[in-house]
This record gives structure tokens, sequence and C-alpha cells, in this order.
């Protein structure tokens, strides 16, 4: 009872590492939309493990198949039905991870909640769960963009302690896309992919931070008081694995500034009204005001690591866990689409809610 | 289509600044519990505005009235209504904002959203409208008390530049209280009410940042994919007014940790499993796991300040915002109680969630 | 966990009979709708107990008070809170019912749910919980007419035996209004009114039938497959109290009919397509077809009767039940403006729901 | 934005008559119940076209296949994904209703709602569209079964003018299997089955009503006040294509009755509390009270007949619409098992928002 997010543009995903695949259902698609699954195919393809020599080398081809809601071509407004089905994959790699729980993984969550888990590779917890929601956000995004030229951005801003410098007003995907690690600062970019290099050869792991901006937001987006658009845009992130945090324009920093120094003034530009600043980054009382949504979410590192690590097993002894194999360094080039998908999820959704708000 | 928040325990929250009242609905209580308009009356006049010399000075008794849902002095099971009336105010106060927008209010995207707007202290874009959420509260504190002994205990960590110092696992409500900036670090305490004074005097404002532990969590609470309890959590926080960031355990900060030096290792402790470090707060893969949850959430410095401002108005001209009378100069030490207030409302709904999840 | 109805245009109703009022909160009512105690009241009229010499007449007043939501005598946006207030009752009037379980009433219903319930009037099964579905309904009526003047006529059918005879297409509410028991045939009227005169001197009750046109409906409301316009019809009049049964078009009565006898033919009216009969009632494939929608409602004989009945205490003792005092012998007429209100609501969430059905 | 059903246990169908397959995803189902493809398919084969020879002639095998959710033959509290394929079809048999809207079938208001509509089979409002729930109804089933024994039993009471005499209170699902018209009065059953051949040699179509009863039901299952059990099951029942009424109880026959004829009284029966009547259909003031829930669902005539009708076409010309091949002459036999589903998920769905409904 929580694999379903939005209110009208609704997503309810579903499927686990190992089992038949991975899928969505989208409920509240407008009709007419052209959709094929070429167009859901290129954010999978950013999303899949193997794409670079920094992720994960496990191959997934991940082939979006349309299963229902789109005839001759175009959406029917009705449910749409995405699957993408598991290749086989050996069951007994994840043999010694049965009868214990991995730490900082969801193994001993997930059995305290249900009494019961799918040990093969995290079940339902596995970040392959997120195939659903960037096949769904491909959806998503092409609505933006067809109603408003909506745009939303997102890249690599931080790993470990590198952080890059980039003009969030001018990136561009094509940038982006561009350095295999998803930051459009070649410097950083290239400290970075170092970085994943040292810590994957020590078998070790590291976090970082992505950063979003969405152009072309209309002004009234966001729903008071509990659905504001920063509340349901953090609860979105923050629904990702491994995110830790999020914050909306100058967030945590902007403790430090007093009113008179944080305040958006309101100005006059080419006819319109704008604000000179915009530290709010884009949502005022909960509202898109029209200016650029700008937010940051952090990201643990993988929990995965090829150390030896205390842990206790189910039935209670302190054991050593040696994780066997490869594993994905920084989860970070690949969660770029996922942060995109969940803000375009969003915003399709209040979008949709903010129709015919007067009579 | 944004004022009820949680899945079973549900509250809908209504009113504005200057109507008849505010108040709330609470759909979902179980049955049995002793409820009195006392319970409530605690928490709201720790919201209260006026309750100390350093928070506004502006005066609301905020009496609670519970209107339906308790017989006999315990909760029936169905619709609990609380009501607090608003005390009659001088509406000619905010003739002079009427026709300008506020920067960083929620004037201007009301008023994109909605086509006019409540020009009287904000309408519903008020922290009045928080009364609701706090009364219910007070109802889930109780819920929580009842079954596990949980407990949140949330305080003023840090304000403008001044951070303090506090042991999370001991620090007490009483502590707390003792403080009226809800500091319990007394050094930090004196230096805030300094700083508190000084924004004040010079008609600025100050924001900082509220830490949060809640104790005695049982393991399991969360529910995959969409509703992990982090993921709840900043949703709630987030649709908290001011409020610019949220994060997790070691949050913003985990990110230059490696995975050898964040991953918390499983021990037995008593016979029990527990984890001998806690920097995931106490959720994993959007489950509690038993440890102490632990969260901080970032509020920006208020947005009315007693300084001229560069503004428009309604009809597009560039004009200047004097603001008159007495303002809050740092909502911090009333946000405790909200902060409070949404931690608890989202662990009972996550309680009652998590009822039956095995056959 | 069940106090609140629809999507977008969703209420929340509260209170009980004899608690500190009853009440609705209504969220997703577009802006600038013009809104006044008045239009509410006038519903509440027709709901009121008292109001005719066939009614109970325990008198309620039922003055309507807007507590938030409308300013400047127009919707906001934001919820609109209603209360209407008890007025003071005598609880010692109950005392004779608290031990024991009122035959075919919900008292033995709400303890085996609840373990205790308020059986002060019947706590919240009362009727007198209708009061804020009307109060809401009359907000929707005036929606539904300032969008397309669809507009919603109910009346009495049938009242035990006695059967009226009523042109659907062309019955007016004035005509309703005409008669106390809200049965536009005059003679039925007359019948219906001696009957429940007889049946109120016997001490008995009668149930009856109402039958509800919507006229002006536009093409296209509801929402496959689950959400279908006669499955959330259904769902809301048979929410009612004392419902039994509820069919559109020619319902159980189709059932004798082969499908070369039911099926609508479509024509061209005036450049309209258009039915040449309406025995779906307005409503194929679960989505209005731009034909009046025809629907009826069953309800029982009110539970509430002046004889000794065979019952059970909460001791699980067998005993006799005579109750005391006046009893309301048919509540039909006043369940007139509930249905209309059921309606109303419905139509309004799925007109607001129909929109961006398109990209 | 309406393929949702449920609250805690949440079914979301998808799937049109002639894509890639038809499906659903079942959100919420508790932990541990063992469940294999079988136990679906039992249920899918009762639902199947071609099953008999008073059944469309179309063959469709729909063999189940589970997704996601079960692990080593056990639920695991996650998403249950289940897909059934399509046959490949012949998309040619439909180009002749392409541009025209067959009488009393959803063409006319799909097209009217979406602005284009998937005109093979019917699209998303074809009946196919409910192997979804029969599959989800299965999973319900079992967990009622595993629960309380829960049993529902429904049955073809009626066809056409046809009527059975059954005692509902001893009537098994095997003497319902032994009817291929699912009819479990022998009589009845012949004179149905030849009712049926009747109507299709002569190419038209015959509805009826199906009777549901179900067994050892807890008392306090409903939500007051808009989710009463009554209202529930009667949305449910109502979003089955083809519904044209529903009744609990007496239904409409309770109108006749005078309250002290139809109120059923409490009596003590082996030191447990019960109803000497079951008037109400066990279900009073919305919440079940334990007796057997007793409910009646009028089915219309199917649509599609081999008549010549008169219809218009899209561009707004009067035509005749002649069906081309086999039709399904009476549906009834096969929503024996829609039925029973829908009132297994709605009963699974209100025992799991029945926990904990006391502190």
């Amino acid at each position: 009872m929580g694999d379903s997010l939005g209110q009208i543009f609704r997503i309810t995903t579903w499927g686990e590492s190992h089992g038949g695949g991975v899928g969505v259902v989208i409920d509240g698609c407008p009709s007419g939309l052209p959709l094929s699954e070429d167009d859901l195919q290129y954010e999978l393809d950013r999303r899949r493990p193997g794409q670079s020599k920094i992720t994960t080398q496990r191959k997934e081809s991940d082939s979006a198949r349309i299963l229902s809601g789109v005839f001759e071509g175009r959406t029917t407004g009705t449910a749409i039905s995405v699957m993408v089905s598991n290749q086989d994959a050996k069951s007994h790699a994840y043999d010694h991870l049965k009868d214990l729980y991995r730490p900082s993984h969801a193994d001993y969550t997930f059995e305290q909640k249900y009494g019961l888990r799918d040990w093969m590779g995290g079940g339902r917890s596995s970040a392959r769960e997120t195939v659903g929601r960037v096949a769904a956000g491909a959806v998503a995004k092409k609505l933006l963009h067809h109603w408003d030229k909506i745009q939303t951005v997102a890249w690599v801003e931080q790993i470990h302690e590198i952080k890059s410098s980039v003009d969030k007003h001018t990136v561009s995907e094509s940038q982006i896309e561009a350095s295999i690690v998803r930051c459009p600062d070649p410097e950083a970019s290239t400290a970075m992919i170092e970085r994943i290099h040292e810590v994957r050869k020590s078998g070790d792991s590291a976090g970082g931070i992505i950063r979003a901006v969405v152009r072309n937001v209309p002004a009234g987006l966001g729903e008071p008081v509990f659905d504001k658009l920063t509340a349901d845009l953090a609860k979105a992130l923050m629904s990702l694995p491994a995110t830790r945090g999020v914050e909306f324009g100058l967030g945590f920093d902007s403790v430090v500034l007093k009113g008179s120094e944080h305040n958006d003034a309101f100005v006059m530009s080419e006819g319109n009204i704008r604000t000179s600043t915009n530290r709010s980054g884009g949502i005022q009382g909960g509202i898109s005001n029209g200016e650029e949504i700008d937010l940051r979410i952090a990201f643990k590192p993988t929990a995965t690591i090829n150390f030896e690590q205390d842990t206790v097993s189910r039935d209670g002894r302190e054991v050593k866990l040696k994780a066997k194999g490869r594993h994905d360094p920084c989860v970070l080039p690949r969660a770029v689409p996922m942060v995109e998908a969940m803000i375009n999820l969003v915003l399709v959704d209040h979008h949709l809610r903010n129709q015919k708000k007067r009579i």
C-alpha cells in the first residue's frame, strides 16, 4: 500500500530484481499524446546499468514494452501499462545473503515489516524498482514539453568531496550527457570519474549531490496546505533509494541570511511580474511563482561494498559479511534520470490538479 | 484539494487568519483514547504567538473546542472536529497590502493560482493555518505514547549563525521548554535570544534549523516504494510554512563519507538486533529499523520585515512596500511544536498502516 | 477513515446528534463562486426536521455558519468550513437506550466495530450527520448551475404501497416543493400524507422510493473502469441512511427485455447526436451520454417505531424495548434534498475530474 | 484516473481487448499467503469466454502469469503483478465499427470523453477488462478463507423472465458450477439454457439477476459515513459492465413493509447476539452485523446483437449497423465470478481497514 504516486496522473510500479520483470501502470494520462516504446527507451537507457565504464557492469538491456493505453500511436486516456522483462539471473549469486542482513540495506527492515523477504538482489528494495518510475517519467516529460515546454534538467553537482561549477541557467542536457558521470563541468567530471575508479578499486563506494532546475514552469502549481509543490517534490525525491536530504533554493544555506537579505523582490520585466533574485527556488508558499525551480538532493554512498563487514544473521548471531562480485561504486550518474523522472511526475500531476481552479 | 494529510489517520485542516476560525477534522482515530480539550491546549499554547517576549506580540488565546468524536471523555472512533475561533481583528491593518504583493510571501502565487486572494493576514497561507495541525498532532502524540511510548522531541538547533550543542540521546522536553527560544543549550539559547532581539530591533528577521529525534520507534514503519517513512516525513515537514530543506541522519554531510565509513553495522545488544552507529537516522530502505529517527529541517528567515522593499502592484506598477506594525522576527521557537506535530501525525498514520502486514 | 467523499471536490463531514454541532469541510471548490450562508440555509431548511406536520416534530433550527473559504462574498479556492451548532438537548431522553441495541439501528454494529458507542440519538449514525452533506450539496448545486445549468430534481415516487405518476421530463422543483411530502402528483401526495399520518398514529413507519433526474448533463462524465458515473452515484446514494437499493434507467426492469428491446438507438436531432430512447438512464459504459440521468433509490421504513420490540442488552440478556417520545414515521420527504445533494456532489467531482482529458 | 479500487488492498487494472494483454497490480496484500498461478487460473477459467456452449464462442485461453510479489510460493507483502497476454486477433473484424457508434455501447461516450477511441473490440470498455478483477479477486478469496472462512457464493437467480428458487443459506459452489448457466435450481437452469439458445438463434440477447450471499462475515466491517459496506459494495458491483441496479436484503421490496414488519429483532442464540430475521441483508448502519450478507445485481441484456440497428456515424450521418459474427447472448453465467471477485475485493479491503479500530 505504497506503490502508487500522484493524485490525477497516478503511477503504480511493480516488480523486483529477480522476478518476471518490472513495470508501471500509468493512470490518468490525457489522450492524444504520441507515444512509442522508443520514447521510453531513451530514458531507460540513461538509467541502465552497464551504460558506461563507471557504472555497475551488470548487463540489463531493459527493453520497454507498452502493453496497453496506446492505440494507433497515441495515448487513449486509459491506463498505460509498461513492462520490462528481467533477464535470467543466477540466483545462487545471492545464496550467501539469504540468512543475514547487509548493513545499511533494507534487508532487516523489510523482514521486520513483512516477516519474510525476497533475498535475491534486494527484492522490492532493489534500485531496479526505479525502471517503472523512469518509464513513467518519460511520458511525463513529453506531456510537460507539449504543454508549456517545461524542461527539467538534472546533473551531478558533487561526488564525494569533488564539487563542480555549473551555470544552472544555461546548462543543457547535451552538455550533461557528454560526461559519463553526468557532470557538465569538464574539470570536475574528470576528477569525479577518477574518484569513482578509486573507490571501486578499493571496494568502496561514494555518494554525492544531484542538482536540478526546471524551466518554463507556469506560476500557480502546488496545492495548499499539505500538497505544496515543495512538499510533493520532497516526497517524490526522498522516495528514491539512497536519498538522505533535499533542499530548495538556498536551502540550508538560507538560515544564515536575514530576511532583508533573503527576500526576492518583485520587479516588472518586459511587462511580466518577475523576481529580481530567486533565493526561493521558484516556489513561494508552496506554489510555483514562474521562476526556475531549483533544488538539490543528497545521496549517501552505496551500501554495497566489497569490504568485510560486521553484521548479524537472521537467527541472531554476529557474523562477518564479505560481499562477492561486482558492485556499483557510485549510483549518481544513473540517478540523474531518476531525479528528472520524479520531478516530471510531480509536475504533471500538479499541472493536472491545477485545472479549473476558478469557476 | 490539498487540505488533507494521511491515509488512515487522516487530518483535514481549514481556516484563515481572519475568518470565523481555524480547525481540523481528524478521521481515523481509534476509539477509546481519553481526550480532553486540555490535551490540545497544551500544544496550542506552545504554538501560540505572544507566549514569550521573543515571539510576535500579536495576542491569540487560541482556545480549542472539541465539537465531535469524543463521548464521555473518550474518542468514539468517528471524526473528531476541533475548532479555534479567531479573535476580532482590525482588518484595516491590511488595507495597504490589498493591491500589492509582499516579497517572498504567497500573495502573488495564490493570486496566480486562484485569480483572487484573501489579503487579510495572508489568508490561507498564514501560519495561523497550523493551529489545526498542532491540535491534531496532540492527539497523535497521545496515541504514540499509549502504544509504544514513542516520543518525538524537537528543539531549535541553530538560529542565524548561532549553533548549539545538544546531546540528542538524552535531551528532554522540559530542558527544551526551559528556554523561551526552545534551545536546550543554555549558552546558545542566550545568544539566540539576543540575536532575535537584534533582528527585531533592526526590523529584520532570522531563520534557523530545528532538529528532531523520535525515540522508541518500532522497526517496520514505512511503506515501499513511494510512501517510505523518509518520504512521508519529508513531505509533512516541507508542508510547513518557511521550510527550505530536510535531511535524515547525516543528511547532506553523508556525501563526503565512503560506504565503508557510512554503513551502520548490525550488532547483537542484550539479545536484540541493533546497529552500532546510526548514520542512517533510524530509517533504512524507507522503513524504520528501531533506532532513533534523527532529522533536521531548515527554515528561511521570515518574509515579513519592517524594511522598505521593492515590489509590484496587482496592476503591474513597481512600488515600494513599507511594512507596518509588529512582526515576528523568528518563527523557530513556535515552529518546534509544529515540527513535532507533523512527525507525530506521520508516525501514527504509518503505525496504523502497518497493521496486519502478515496473514 | 470513511468521512470523506470525492477526489477533487472532496467533502469531509463531522458531528453527531448531540455533540457541539455538525459540519463539513469542502476541499477543492473553485474560486470565485458567489456564496453566502443563505445559499446553504435554503437546502438545510428542506432537510430540517419539523418543517411540516408529517416529519418528526423535533425542532432543529439548523443555522449554517461559513467559517472559512469565503472572502468578500466569493469562494477563495481554499477549504470551506461550514458548521451548524446543535441545540441543547435533553440527554436523559436516551438513558433507556444506553445498554441495549435498537433493532435495525446501528447501535450493535457501531459497538462491535468500536467497542463503545455514543448512545445519544444514535451518535454518528444519526441522520443528523447529513447536515454537512446537504450544506456541501448546496455549493455543488451552485457550481453545476453556473457551469452548464446542470439541474438535479428529485421527488418522492412511492411511499409504502402508494405510487405516483409524474412526468419526469417536465417536473419542476416548485411542483415538488408544493407538496409537503415532496410528491408532485397531487392525488398520490394526498394519499401519501394520509398514509404517513396512519403509520404515525399506530407508532409505525413507512419507507418508499425517491426518483431523481439530472438535466443538461454534458457527455463524458465518469472515469473508467472503477469510477464509473453509475458506480460513484451508487456509492454516494447508498451511503445515505436507510437506503436499500439503487437502480439506473430501467434498472431491475431491464432484465425482462431483450437486447433488441433495450438498446437506445442513436439519432441525429437538430445537428446533435442523441438517443431516440433513454433506457440506459443517460449513462453508457459508466460515462454520461448527454441524455437525462434517471435513477431510483429505495429507502426502508424507519427503524425507530413506537412498538414494543424484542432485543438484547449489552450484557446479553433478552429484553423488551419500548420506544419513548415522538418518532419520524417517514424519512422520505426530508431525504429528497439529501439525494439531490449526493448526486450534485458526485457530478461536481466528476466534472472537475473530467478536465484536460485530452492533451 | 479511475483504474484503481480499494484503500489498503488496492488493485489497479489495465489492458484492452486487443493490445498486448490485460492485467492487474495488487498493492497491499499481506505477506505469507501461499499463492500460485493455479489459484488465479481456476477463477479465470470460470470467467473465460468459450467455457461452455452458451457463452460466446470466442476462444481465450487466458493464462495468468504472476510477475512480481510472490517469492518461494508466498506473497512478499509488496506489489503483485498479474498479466494475461492477449491472443492474436483479427483486427479487421472491427473495421466496420471504426466510424460509427454501436447503440448502448460505450463507443460514443468514450469518444466524447477522450476525443478518440480504441475501436477494436471496445478497447478499455471491453468486458475483457474484468480479467484483472477476477485474478485479484482470487487472491482476495484466499485471504478471506484464511482469515475467517468468509465465503462468497453467487449464482444466476434470473435470466430474462425465468426465475429460480434456491435456498440461499445452503447453496454451494459445486451446486452452482454443476449448471453451465450457474443457476443451482435444475429446472430453472434448463429453462434458462433453452432461453439463451433462443435469443442467440434470433441474434438477440438477454439480461438477468445475480444473487450473492456472503457467509461467516464478522461484525464490524464498514466505515461510517461514506464508506459504508453497502456503499462500497454498491460501487464495486456497479463498476461491472452492464449492471443496472443493486439492492441489499429486501431491497426495493422493503418499501412495502412497515417498520414493525421490517425490523430485525435481536435475540440470543447459543450465547451469541443474532437477529431472528435478516431483512437487512447483514448490514446495519453500513456495518456488517455478523449475519449473512445478501444482495442482488441487475444486468441489462448485452448490447451486442445481430440485428440491423439505427445509429449514427462519427461524422453525424444516420446509418444502419448490421453486427457481424458471433455474439455473447447472455453474459450472466460468466459474470458470476466477476460478482464474487468484486465482493471479495471489497471485503478484504474493509477487513484490512478494520484493524486497530480501538486503542
